[in-house]
């Protein structure tokens, strides 16, 4: 039962390898795995790296992929290698595993709050030559941030965080946030590196109204970084951060920043996420709208594809037209949409598999239950293949996930560190 | 920066300690770990461990606690030492953690499907004096279970899992479950070791209308269990195991159970799993129905609390009356009510806590919004606890869990096994 990963195995592994080829391959659908597992497509992550890295590229602007979706290591290597600037994370703790990872230039999308964490963050700076920044949007945080940095002979990188009135974090007008950002200036132990802003938060049905309310805010990012600039408060940076942008807006992002009237030693940087594996659910409605309206992405050669999918057992057929599969919320996210069935396997034999005629209804801690018409010929034992939506939510139930090719045959194990 | 527990740490694991007291104790309200952080209260679950336990022994059921809730084997420890029997789980996986743990009966309340998940628990019989059971519905998987057993020179203890018409896995009738235990008695590589149902598929807003079905469904168990036993199909078991029950109709199932007429041989097993940390939520709601209807449950020295809490950091506050809390659905469960505040802490010191001043009105991947009134003094960095609703889905977010004092003093690092 010797395969190719059992070096790396954790001896209480969900996604247990049990056979393997004469060439110490594992293939999922010849039940050579314990399932249900979670299989991530390569030439499907290859291609989502390489694309957004393209649009970015395009753009003249920096990527630093959100790492929170997926903190998989192994795909941090990838994004790196695929030329990405950096890794966007929330916590001192991600930024741990982004820095053991070898990701260089780290941007702690929050504010740093509490002593473990700064003192986690103190560990890392001291041990490791990565960039890290971290967010601001109060006063109170940025004199914390500096007693506690410059006790330890170390500054902290920090950007002025700037939010939307009923949103998430950061402060709330342009003012407000010149005021902190004169008062980080006086702060010892803090670099003023930049701005950051999260546009995201505007999502609704109306796309025209989330397109000006996203191009008045942008607007504003703009007009803080040109104040901010004239006066003088980013003389100690060799090159000032300016970084928004998630999955569903970068194109807006993009083209309105590098439009702007701004200064020459501006990084600019965008943060998506769930590009990486993309989803058949909600980022695949969003990137639709994008290229519809975005004339580069609509251009550039292929597109994000679907790249994550759940491979799990028929668990009983107990009624007519009714299929329990041997998965549920334990093992998939369910708040954007259920896992749907995309193909169908048995016996390492792809079967006929007709769009719409198998359905997830519902789904339970541990099930999921399929409805199905008359012409589907199911049996208990088959694999069926599920794509998904709103990635980061699977992810996170898993501690290894498989990378495999178009057969899904097992080509690494990939470690989560949530 | 030593403590107790530096020997086990994963060395990227979210649940850094990083501060200790002189005798290697860590302090949650001293901000000595990096925070969000999951804090389940011993005194609370070894209070509910007990609880559940003294309500079997009352009854005079076994216990096997469903473990897929926690997949904690430091939890599944403290269960057996309690005088559980064993541990219900649903995967070959967790049959696998199970063992791991020491524990000696597992029930897979699931039909065991799949040549790897096959191959795993025949690897686990060989290895462990554990006794294993899994279900059965159909014939075809009871036909492949016994050619790969025999196959393997081994036996595996089945059970006839009866289910409920549009409901989830199991025969749908008496019929058809008689007709299934006939079959799997001619199976050279099957033992027939009992009866398997799951009554808590059956939840609506009704509780007269549950208890009428339930009542119905728990008299076809006896009535089958009955028919099996005059037809001597059982004649190869000492023991025949009944089993069901979740967290929320156990009191039903072990009452109408105990006064059946059944014979000797049987062993009556409930697997709650909820009840281990309960919760503020959905299990708080059906355990007080439970304990008003019923007399045992109102009787018995104390009660189920909830033990399982998460500590978060107040990560910003940029509005009046909005506080962003540094959790979210990547953190927390989410499905059956938002995690709510119970208690507000700074550095180091309890605040006053006034109920319902502070409200959790949405929650993002990885942030919480708060709506706390005037009368709420907040800062930047105060740290807040949080009950919270289906503890499952919280479960299964960590990889390591804090096992706290009644001052959040961690006591012990638990692992997940998910």
């Amino acid at each position: 039962m010797s395969n190719k990963f059992e070096g790396q195995q954790n001896p209480l592994n969900k996604a247990a390898i049990m056979f393997a080829d004469s060439a110490g391959y594992a293939h999922i659908m010849n039940e050579d795995v314990c399932l249900p597992a979670i299989a991530i497509k390569k030439s499907a992550l290859e291609n989502n790296i390489q694309w957004m890295q393209n649009y970015a590229n395009h753009c003249g602007i920096s990527l630093a992929p959100h790492g929170k979706t997926t903190m998989t290591p192994a795909i941090f290597k990838m994004q790196i290698a695929g030329g990405a600037w950096g890794v966007g994370v929330g916590t001192a703790y991600q930024a741990k595993v982004a820095i053991a990872a070898g990701v260089p230039n780290i941007i702690m999308a929050n504010q740093l709050i509490g002593r473990a964490n700064m003192a986690l963050v103190s560990q890392l700076k001291q041990q490791s030559s990565a960039t890290l920044f971290c967010c601001v949007d109060s006063q109170s945080n940025a004199l914390k941030l500096s007693e506690y940095f410059s006790a330890h002979g170390q500054t902290m990188n920090v950007l002025i965080e700037l939010g939307l009135p009923g949103g998430r974090c950061g402060c709330r007008t342009a003012d407000e946030a010149e005021a902190l950002a004169d008062y980080v200036a006086t702060l010892p132990g803090l670099t003023l590196a930049g701005i950051e802003f999260y546009e995201g938060i505007i999502h609704s049905n109306d796309e025209q109204g989330d397109l000006a309310r996203i191009g008045a805010f942008i607007s504003e990012v703009i007009d803080l970084t040109q104040r901010l600039t004239k006066k003088g408060l980013f003389i100690h940076c060799d090159e000032v951060l300016l970084t928004g942008a998630g999955s569903v807006w970068y194109d807006i992002v993009c083209h309105q920043l590098m439009a702007a009237d701004l200064p020459d030693n501006i990084r600019y940087v965008i943060r998506p996420g769930c590009y990486v594996t993309h989803d058949k659910g909600v980022y695949e409605q969003s990137q639709n709208a994008l290229t519809a309206r975005d004339s580069l992405a609509g251009h550039l050669e292929g597109g994000l594809v679907s790249a994550l999918e759940l491979c799990a057992y028929v668990q009983s057929l107990p009624e007519k037209g009714l299929a329990i599969i041997g998965f549920g919320k334990r093992d998939a996210a369910f708040d954007a949409g259920l896992p749907q069935p995309i193909a169908h396997y048995r016996q390492g034999e792809e079967q006929p598999f007709t769009a719409n005629a198998m359905k997830t209804v519902d789904v339970m801690d541990q099930h999921a239950m399929v409805r199905y018409s008359e012409n589907v010929q199911l049996q208990v034992g088959d694999i069926l293949v599920f794509s998904t939506s709103h990635p980061c939510l699977t992810f996170d139930k898993w501690k290894t996930l498989f990378l495999v090719d178009d057969k899904y045959t097992v080509l690494e194990e990939m470690d989560t560190f949530f």
